[in-house]
Formats: structure tokens, C-alpha cells, sequence
């Protein structure tokens, strides 16, 4: 018998606590320690009523937790606790860092499972109420991030997102402007359809329809909160407004 | 105030029960009519106590109720019911055709919301347990299909798959040859690491972990359940047991 705990490396999904899986929800009541990240909501971390919580969050342009800190200290948490926890914002496994975890828990011999999460794209597709694939328009979805790091030089973002029909843009609102101007240069149309979709699943959850060669400005509208960029013909036509919106409106008036 | 009720196009996962969200078991619960796929677990639609449930399952090759029928009786229910759920597997936005549903209960001026799932090519890279992006490995994520419809004759999937590093198949395994041959004919590596997983996130999943030149091989081995095939070099490597199974024989030794 092993004589180390397991780490469940757990998505949170992307933002409502109720977006949550049920197996997510169970692991958080038994857990013994939790290591979570900046954007995982308060309720969430709540559900894990008996254990120590650990904030390591890391958000763009904010102090953090280094990686290799992260790493090192699921291995010694393992070490101690039956049954540890790393809460991650979305799926574990679509930007998150998760391999450099999985690749340190496996080197130490400890035990791990992945559990899925909603991520933030599918849940900003849903707030504009548009399917990501659509018989005759798009049969093919690309996530991507025109971050690179360390290594990533040659890294072309650009080549996927014009070979997609749909495509979802992570961590790249601060960079709106240079997104466009380079998938205009490379040859994409500039009326195509582009919404931002800042907080999804929140409550503060905006919605900012526009076109590739307006994308720049929309950014520009004081996004604070977690945004996805998505792009393609899909997403023609949405209005500014969620129709809920407007339905609330026209029983008020 | 309306006269019809609410449509949910709800996620129910990638097979497992438990990997459903919270507001999905919720609306299950409350729901007074569901609306269910082929692949939906037996343990999920008993979440939904209360509701009417009918089974208008798709399954490729098998007897199936047309996706026009489909979307009439939705506007249909809402007309008669409060709370309508249409439950697709994994997530409705991804290969669903929930925007025929959507468009349909649009034009019927019907309210709808949608409810994320997971995916279920999340769930087959958690269960081979890579992550689909990696630091200096990779950058984006495709998720695709090789079907296409009347009018997609052009669709140029293999396009969407080179232009990524990490790749998710659906529908593709009984045409896992031609998918092959097609990457190979346009200069993908036969080394570049693919991993078929059956029945993600179940009791019976299955890895079968090969390389694009075996890609044939790997898919001709009896697979009957829902599959994925994984693509790219964030797979390299995989045991063709999981961890967890050589564990058990170890302690059993």
C-alpha cells in the first residue's frame, strides 16, 4: 500500500459556483488540503469546509505563486494528507499549467486524477447563445492564446486561428490590438464576427459584439475581468444586449 | 409576461454521472420534461424524478428521430411546460447541432438558456492524464470533426488539424484510415503521437495509444463505445495501461 495521499487536480469551470461537477463538489467535502487559484469563486472554496485552503493564485500581471513552488508543494502535501486538492479556474488541462504538476507528482510517485472542468469558451458561447460548431458554417473549433513564453518564439497563434472556422481567444484582450492587426495582415476578412465576453457565467457578465478590424476598440472598454475573444461567422449578429435583458426591460416598461 | 415556459439545452457530460454539473442535476430535478440523447447515463436522467422523459437519441449508424422533429417538439413543450430540458452529451455547444434547437425556439420567441458540459475530449486527455497545452510543446487546442453534411463538401478538416499542436477528433474513428492517409499525404510526421480513448470517463474507457502511420491499427480493435482520437506531442509516450491498473496488480502481487 502506498503511503502518499492522492492529488485530485480538480477544474473549478469558469466562474459560477453552481458550473461546478458533482464530482468536483464531493472531492472539495473531503478534502484535506486545497490549493486554489486567484479566479476560483468564494462558494466554491467554501464547499471545502474541513480543509486548510491554500491560495496560490496566479492572474496575469499580479503577483503569484512561482510554478516549481506549486509543484513542490503538492508532493509534500501528498506526503501528508489523504486526499489533497488542486482547484484550478476552467479544465485543468486547456491553459493551465497542470502538466508541470502532473510531470512532478509522477516523478514522485504520486498518485493523481484529473477531474474535468467547464471551460471559460463554452461557457462564453453559451452567454451569447450561439453554438461553436454549426451544420454548413463551422465543423472545426481552435482555442488558442497569443501568449508565448520562454521557448514558444516561433509560436504562430495566428496560423490556427485562421485555419479554424470557430475559433476561442484566451488571455488575449490586452493584446486585442496586435491580434487583429495580424490576422488582417494575414489575410482574415475584416467584418468578421468577433464578441468578448468578459466574466462569463458571472453576474457581472458583459458581452461586447464587434468585427475583427473594430476588435481593438471593443477591447478597449474597460475589461477587467476574465475575457474570452471569439471569432467566427457563428457569432454574426449578436446583440450588445442579453435577450433576458431586454425581456426584463419590456415588463418594467 | 411570457406565456411559455424556459428551454435548458443542458450538458450532461462525457459519460459519467458525476461528471454533470451542479445547475444541470438541479434543473433535472425541477425539470417537468426532458428531452434525452442516445449516450446520456441512466443514472443522470434519474435526476429528473418528476419529469416526462423522452428518449429522441442520435447515434451514428443507428435509428435516430430527425433533428427537424427534434426541434419542433421543443417549441411544442414549451408551450405546454415550465421547465424543459433538452440533454445533449457533453457539452451542447460542441458537435451538438444545438443551433438548428436554438434558432428554431428563437424564431418561436420561446426563452432558452444553456448549461455547459464537459466535453469529451477533456475527459479523454484527463483519462491518459496530458494536458492538451503544455509549455514550449503546446500552445492550442482543435477540436474537429472529418463528417460533413450536405454543402460542407469543401470543409477542409485536415487543414484545422495540421495547424494545431494538440488535436481532439470526434466521429472519427470508423474513418481513423482515411484520417491517416490524409495527414500523412499532407506531411504530418508517422511518428506524431495520437491516443484513441474509448468510452471516456466510464467504467470500460480504453486507451489505445499508437502513432498516426498506426492510426488504422489502433482504431481496427474492436471499438464500439463513443471514442476520441487524441493527436499531437503532448501524448508521446502513454502507457497502454493506466497507472491506477498497474497499481492494483502490483499490490495484488
Amino acid at each position: 500500500m502506498s503511503a502518499t495521499g492522492t492529488v485530485y487536480l480538480v477544474g473549478a469551470g469558469p466562474g459560477a459556483p453552481d458550473l461546478l461537477t458533482l464530482r468536483a463538489a464531493r472531492l472539495l467535502e473531503r478534502a484535506d488540503i486545497v490549493f486554489y487559484d486567484a479566479l476560483v469563486h468564494p462558494e466554491t472554496l467554501a464547499l471545502a469546509e474541513r480543509a486548510e485552503k491554500i491560495a496560490v493564485g496566479k492572474r496575469c500581471g499580479r503577483h503569484s505563486t512561482a510554478q516549481r513552488f506549486i509543484n513542490k508543494r503538492l508532493v509534500d502535501a501528498a506526503r501528508k494528507h489523504a486526499l489533497v486538492v488542486r482547484l484550478k479556474g476552467g479544465d485543468p488541462l486547456l491553459f493551465g499549467r497542470a502538466q508541470e504538476e502532473i510531470d512532478e507528482l509522477d516523478a514522485a510517485g504520486i498518485r493523481f486524477e484529473i477531474v474535468p472542468g467547464i471551460t471559460a469558451a463554452l461557457a462564453a458561447s453559451a452567454a451569447v447563445g450561439r453554438s461553436m460548431t454549426r451544420r454548413g458554417l463551422s465543423r472545426n473549433v481552435a482555442f488558442v492564446t497569443p501568449r508565448t513564453g520562454a521557448g514558444e518564439e516561433g509560436h504562430d497563434w495566428a496560423q490556427t486561428v485562421l485555419a479554424a472556422d470557430t475559433c476561442a481567444i484566451y488571455m488575449g484582450v490586452g493584446e486585442a490590438a496586435g491580434i487583429a492587426s495580424t490576422l488582417l495582415a494575414r489575410g482574415a476578412s475584416p467584418d468578421r464576427p468577433v464578441v468578448i465576453v468578459e466574466n462569463a457565467s458571472l453576474p457581472d457578465e458583459r458581452r461586447l459584439p464587434s468585427r475583427l478590424a473594430d476588435l481593438a476598440l471593443a477591447a478597449a472598454s474597460g475589461i477587467a475581468g476574465p475575457a474570452i475573444i471569439l471569432i467566427g461567422e457563428v457569432y454574426a449578429r449578436i446583440s450588445p444586449v442579453p435577450a433576458a435583458a431586454v425581456a426584463e426591460r419590456t415588463r418594467a416598461a
